[in-house]
C-alpha cells in the first residue's frame, strides 16, 4: 500500500518559486480543471481491510512538465495536495487526503460550480467523499455504495 | 478550398439554449482555454495563391460532444466563430477569420493573459495575425517569416 505523506515542508525549486507566486483567480480554477481536472475514486481489493476493498478517492490534474509551474500554483491556491511525476513527461496535482478533499476541494467546487459536464462527476465524487467522512467505506454495504457511484463516474479524464 | 461561412443565423436547438445563456466568466474562459484551446497556423501548399502558399491561423477549443453546449457558449462570449463536428465524437469551436481573430480573439488574450505556457504559442500566434493583417502572408518574403514562427508553435494541443 503505497503511503503518500503531504508534506508542508515539501519546497520548488527558486526559479519555480516567482511563478508560483502568481495568485490564480477562482474563477481561472474553475476553468482550468474543467478543461483539466478529474474526480476519481478506486474501489480496489485490499486484503488487510475488513471489506476486503480500499476506497481511494483523489482529485487530480496532469499536466506535461513544462507547465509543473501551474500545478504548484494550483497546490498553493487549495493549500494542499501533492505534485508529483505522473508517467513519461506529465506531471500530476493530487490531493487524495480525506480531510482535505471534505474540507477544502469540495467546498470549493460547490461554492464555484463547475460549467462542463464534469460537474456531474464532481457531484457523485462529492457523495462518496460525505460517505467516507462518516466512515460508510468501512463497511461492506457502504463499500458496495460507493462502487455503484463509481461506476458511473470518471467520464474519460486524464489522471 | 474550403470555404467556411461563420454565419450569424446558425442557430443551435431549443435544448441548447437555456443552457447557452449562461454567461462566462472572463476569468474561466482563460482558465478553459488554458486548458483546452489551441492557436494554431496552418501554412498550405497552395497552387492558386501568387506566393504558392496559403496562411490559415485558427483559435479552436475541442471538447467532447456531452459538452457542445459550453462550445457554445464559447462562441457567444467571443462573439464569432463556429461550432463544428471535428472527428468521431469530438465537436470543435473553432474561430479562421482574420477579423475576428485581430479584432476579438487576439485583444481578449492580451487583456487576460494566459497562464500556461500555451501563453507563448499565442504570442507567436498574436505575431502571424498582425502580420497577415498588414497583407505579408501575401508575399514570398511573408509567408518565410510566418513559416519560421509556426514552427516554433503548436506544443501539442488538440484541433
Amino acid at each position: 500500500m503505497e503511503l503518500e505523506i503531504e508534506s508542508q515542508t515539501e519546497e520548488p525549486s527558486e526559479t519555480l518559486r516567482s511563478v508560483i507566486s502568481q495568485r490564480l483567480d477562482a474563477h481561472w480554477v474553475v476553468g482550468f480543471v474543467d478543461g483539466e481536472g478529474c474526480f476519481y475514486v478506486g474501489v480496489n481489493p485490499h486484503p488487510d481491510m475488513k471489506t476486503g476493498y480500499q476506497v481511494l478517492p483523489e482529485f487530480t490534474v496532469v499536466q506535461h512538465e513544462r507547465d509543473i509551474q501551474i500545478l504548484y500554483a494550483l497546490k498553493k491556491f487549495f493549500g494542499c495536495g501533492v505534485v508529483r511525476k505522473n508517467h513519461a513527461d506529465r506531471m500530476a496535482y493530487r490531493v487524495r487526503s480525506i480531510t482535505h478533499l471534505s474540507e477544502r476541494i469540495v467546498p470549493f467546487f460547490e461554492k464555484h460550480p463547475l460549467k462542463t459536464k464534469k460537474h456531474v462527476d464532481f457531484l457523485k465524487f462529492r457523495d462518496v467523499v460525505n460517505l467516507m467522512v462518516r466512515g460508510d467505506h468501512l463497511t461492506p454495504l457502504g463499500v458496495e455504495r460507493i462502487r455503484k457511484i463509481a461506476s458511473m463516474m470518471n467520464t474519460g479524464c486524464e489522471r
